[in-house]
């Protein structure tokens, strides 16, 4: 892997980055703070920044997606989409090979998980997931006030799903168990036969939300599977959420989905608001179903990026959790939040807390230009003592 | 009132409709089913199907902010809009003269109404609402197994407020109360000091939803005034709920509000899901903000379609209610099925059960154009004995 010199000029780091200028153009809406200059590495300097804290796709969306989002806007931005959702809906399902019934729309797939607390606050059930994990069910569930059980990972970040089983086995009632998988912030899978077999022998009582943003990038690993074949056996106490934030590249569009069996997703829908998908959010998901080369190259790049970051971790002698995402949590020398300060005096954005573990970082995989820069940055950091 | 002849040539009405081509091209999305071509009106055959039964903004959405969603689409559409949801809370706010934290944004204003119900739910609460009035709310509170009091309306659609608050009095705990001002489907106001005095003199257990989707096109009546007043003076127990749809032209944007005292905002903003405004639809309601020239002309062609369509009505000495919004609740002389059915073989898409009474027809107020066809339409039902 090419790696960049120490010092290129501004000039060079653009040509490299490719970026063109609306991107930098987006720099001046980030309000960086640039509270200590004498911080900033010669070559951050007025550099564009990189947002690396949100698990976006660096990318973009499809450029058909784009053309089909801003011909709806033009055509029918000031129409209900009704109908537009209906032939989605059948489009989707079809993608899937499910029923389109058994499709639970959102406004992002955090308003299906906010449907899924609604419901499970009826029940008065018990949530149980893993810390750390994806925040926004939990934050959901105390607003219901709903009893939130953490049950920790282990030493290498992976689930402790003994721990987990045994706790839902002592509630009684409704038992809504969150597994995002892959997880976040971890990055790491569940090996699908222990996911499985805890499933099939879990009571019917025990809900499991398996919230799948990061499939897409997971499933070349033959031990990554998703839980939409325990749906298709006919399993009623499973979801599945799904999102087009992602690899499509639309986290602004706020397009999202749950799959259930029709029993289930019957039960759920009647708490996620009606008419929750925008006109250009349905024709821009629709053109991205019908991209598949840029779904390659989204995946793609994503894979190279990944082995740009983890080339430079190695060399660093930074530990990391091998990932089956667009980001990676992994070690850093100094405390988070000196180093994210330091990073966002550099103009990346990164170093949001996410583990109790103060010296772990989670940076998400730009594109391949952006961690070429990113590890540049980290090895000036190892240089300043700072990583 | 300039009125149509009775069968001008097709070519006559699309330069009369001034739509161009783009909104012919919406018909074909509109997938009519002409069952029974004998019914077709001779001007009727080919022409552009008329959508008045959403009450959406056939104008479409000011130019500006139609550029500004595509340019949000095309710079940001990857990004979570975290960033441009508080630049955009702070310029609404000023818009209204309340504090940012005041503001519930929703995902179109029915998630507004989805968190109010969740929020409801929690206390227990009982829900009433006059009979007919708009339905998002009643279908939330039941999914939420709330106790729902519908108080019909009287003889000339007015809203029954001494039952209403009688029913409210005779309730403990949380009484949530819809008031739907202007009322949808019937288009009528409630006075200001009759809704101000109930307010006023009611326990602070009533929490009083005041959904005001049709503010803009009532507040020129005199006997009109939002219930923001009431939260300006410090009312803990009203919220308003307001949406970029109607005057706007945004239906398909979903970007709706709520406004309270902070007190009661924070406690119903958890009920809404996070991330829950897009882009494009920020960028659109920005720009929509500062457009004052698009608003204005809003405003003056529902006037003018209006003052077209209660010609007609006039004319066909068909009863309707008069309308402090972009619809209007009329008599029709045949059951409302039969009459939908003419309609949607003609191309016009309304009849839409709203009230008990099977002989009274919600029509949306179209360009003046589309109104000028749509009489047009009803005046050659007339000679049928359609109507």
């Amino acid at each position: 892997m090419k790696t960049l010199g120490m010092q290129p000029s501004r000039r060079q780091f653009i040509q490299q980055l490719g970026l063109g200028v609306a991107w930098l153009g987006l720099a001046t809406n980030a309000s960086l703070v640039f509270a200590n200059r004498t911080a900033i590495l010669p070559f951050r300097q007025n550099a564009a920044s990189l947002w690396l804290h949100y698990n976006e796709n660096s990318l973009g969306m499809s450029p058909n997606a784009l053309s089909a989002a801003k011909y709806a806007i033009e055509r029918y931005g000031n129409r209900y989409p009704s109908a537009s959702v209906d032939e989605f809906k059948v489009k989707l399902a079809d993608h899937h090979q499910v029923k389109p019934e058994q499709l639970i729309f959102g406004n992002g797939s955090t308003e299906v998980l906010r449907a899924i607390a609604t419901y499970s606050a009826q029940q008065n059930a018990t949530m149980i997931e893993p810390s750390p994990t994806f925040g926004a069910l939990k934050g959901y569930c105390k607003s219901e006030n709903l009893n939130v059980i953490q049950v920790p990972v282990g030493q290498n970040f992976e689930m402790n799903i003994a721990a987990m089983k045994k706790r839902a086995m002592a509630q009684t009632g409704l038992v809504l168990i969150n597994i995002c998988n892959p997880n976040n912030p971890t990055g790491n899978i569940i090996d699908f036969t222990t996911m499985f077999d805890w499933i099939n022998n879990a009571p019917e009582t025990h809900l499991f939300l398996l919230d799948e943003a990061y499939f897409d990038y997971a499933q070349a690993n033959a031990r990554y599977k998703s839980g939409l074949d325990l749906i298709n056996q006919g399993k009623d106490n499973v979801v599945i959420s799904r999102t087009f934030s992602k690899v499509h590249g639309m986290a602004g569009m706020r397009m999202g989905y749950g799959i259930a069996t029709v029993k289930t997703a019957n039960k759920i829908k009647p708490f996620a608001a009606g008419f929750n998908l925008s006109a250009a959010g349905i024709a821009a998901a629709s053109a991205a179903l019908d991209d598949k080369l840029f779904y390659k190259k989204s995946i793609e790049y994503n894979q190279l990026s990944k082995s740009i970051l983890v080339d430079t971790l190695n060399e660093l002698e930074l530990e990391y959790v091998p990932s089956d995402t667009n980001f990676i949590l992994h070690r850093i020398g100094s405390p988070l939040a000196d180093y994210a300060e330091h990073m966002q005096q550099n103009g990346v954005r990164v170093g949001r807390k996410m583990t109790l573990d103060d010296r772990w970082n989670r940076v998400s995989l730009g594109t391949p230009d952006e961690m070429k820069m990113f590890s540049q940055t980290l090895k000036a950091f190892r240089q300043k003592g700072w990583v």
